[in-house]
């Protein structure tokens, strides 16, 4: 699939507790190291995803999809590369590319995500954290904490 | 340690994403156990936690302790043996035994619980909820969905 | 995209520590809850998942997806049902669907397989987890530990 | 309890997934945190534990303990300081402090640890295990993968 625009990448190293009794990283653990990726990306484009929900809107998951090519092992340093895919009224899609140090891509995935209010009602992506999304920040300072 | 009192019974399947690289249950995975016991003890006593926590109070951990003898698979069924060890003003405390089938035990522990109301803010523990747990729910019926 | 042929029905009672801070289900424990169907789907058809292991073969995810309609929350009961969607020689794909009592579809998905042997290596799927699997157990006795 | 002795500090950035419906993080997730902290104190004192692991060595939990005094949230950095508390030809003890980075403590914890060979048999904490947790590393070399 590939990553497009801007890319935001994440270093993980993995816990023991990630992996399972075959030795390697358990494929469900992927889709929460793509959550470390999206954090990042919101931060990285001045809008961290605390902020969006202090706002009073949750980006919940509604599609998740990974493909899985090789397998991480503990104590191995990851890179979660982020990337957004698409920036609708109604949805937005990630990317990701989980790499070994040397580039070679492990895992690949995508999320979509729908906007909801404090009560899991569907609302619009509100156009603040669609335009941070689209231009891949180009017009807001990254935050650091 | 030992159980006192009345006892309640979980069984659990081991499921693969429990057990880690050395091809064992993680140990993080018994406390998220001794979970699933105290919410089922809730439940047979007749005050169900979901209920406690709809009636405003969140009964958090404040303490947690086990001990690991010896290991549970993939696959294994368990059981969890959940008991009250006291009840006070203040605190909760539960006990655990995760035993094999034959009655081998694998770990045993304990958890100390305060409550808080919605916010966060201490306060004492509901009489409602130290006397369903004190008397082993001889008073209420059990509950079941 | 539905299910068909054999489906073999889990039941799961959702655990605390499968939420998130959204006060619902976590979007990965649903990964984790296919894999129990997959335990579950394996063991009657008369081939348990940890027979396969044990005779040298993994079955390694390679592909999963998700979409999530509604979300689930703690101590509700919800139902994981398990069907076969395609049996190769090179993969084995499952698909799932989680429901609430009541028959709502609340998550929907499908993983696909390959199988290695214990060093990782990849191999074609035994004959005999092929025929298992195609024929819905069929020609096999059901087992229970 | 306090710590004493070298202590290495491990920055963790706070997962959503590692949060409950409570809206703080699930008490198991600690232990993890303590897990991460164990890894890079071993790290520290040059002799990480994914080597201790390729030399056939385990060193399993046989006892973990928590203290839980203030909740942290998603997206909050903390940081796990970690200490060796005791080492005896039977068991290490490690223990730790999960703390804001004001300083402020939010959990304290210990874990116990006996040495196993590949199959789970107990042996001797190996010498060189000792020595390198006995003196905090004095006399060998921090390792970077």
């Amino acid at each position: 699939m590939g990553l497009a625009g801007r890319v935001v990448e994440t270093e993980v190293r993995v816990r023991y507790a990630e992996t399972d009794a075959m030795g390697v990283v358990h494929h469900a653990a992927y889709f929460v190291w793509f959550e470390l990726g999206r954090t990042e990306y919101t931060r990285a484009v001045g809008l961290p995803y605390r902020q969006v929900e202090e706002g009073g809107t949750r980006l919940v998951v509604i599609e998740a999809t990974a493909r899985f090519r090789r397998p991480a092992r503990y104590d191995d340093v990851v890179l979660v590369r982020t990337a957004v895919r698409e920036v609708s009224k109604a949805t937005l899609t990630f990317a990701y590319e989980v790499c070994s140090p040397d580039g070679t891509v492990l895992v690949e995935g995508q999320t979509v995500h729908a906007a909801t209010d404090r009560t899991g009602r569907v609302r619009r992506i509100p156009e603040e954290v669609r335009a941070a999304l689209r231009d891949g920040g180009r017009n807001r300072p990254a935050q650091r904490e």
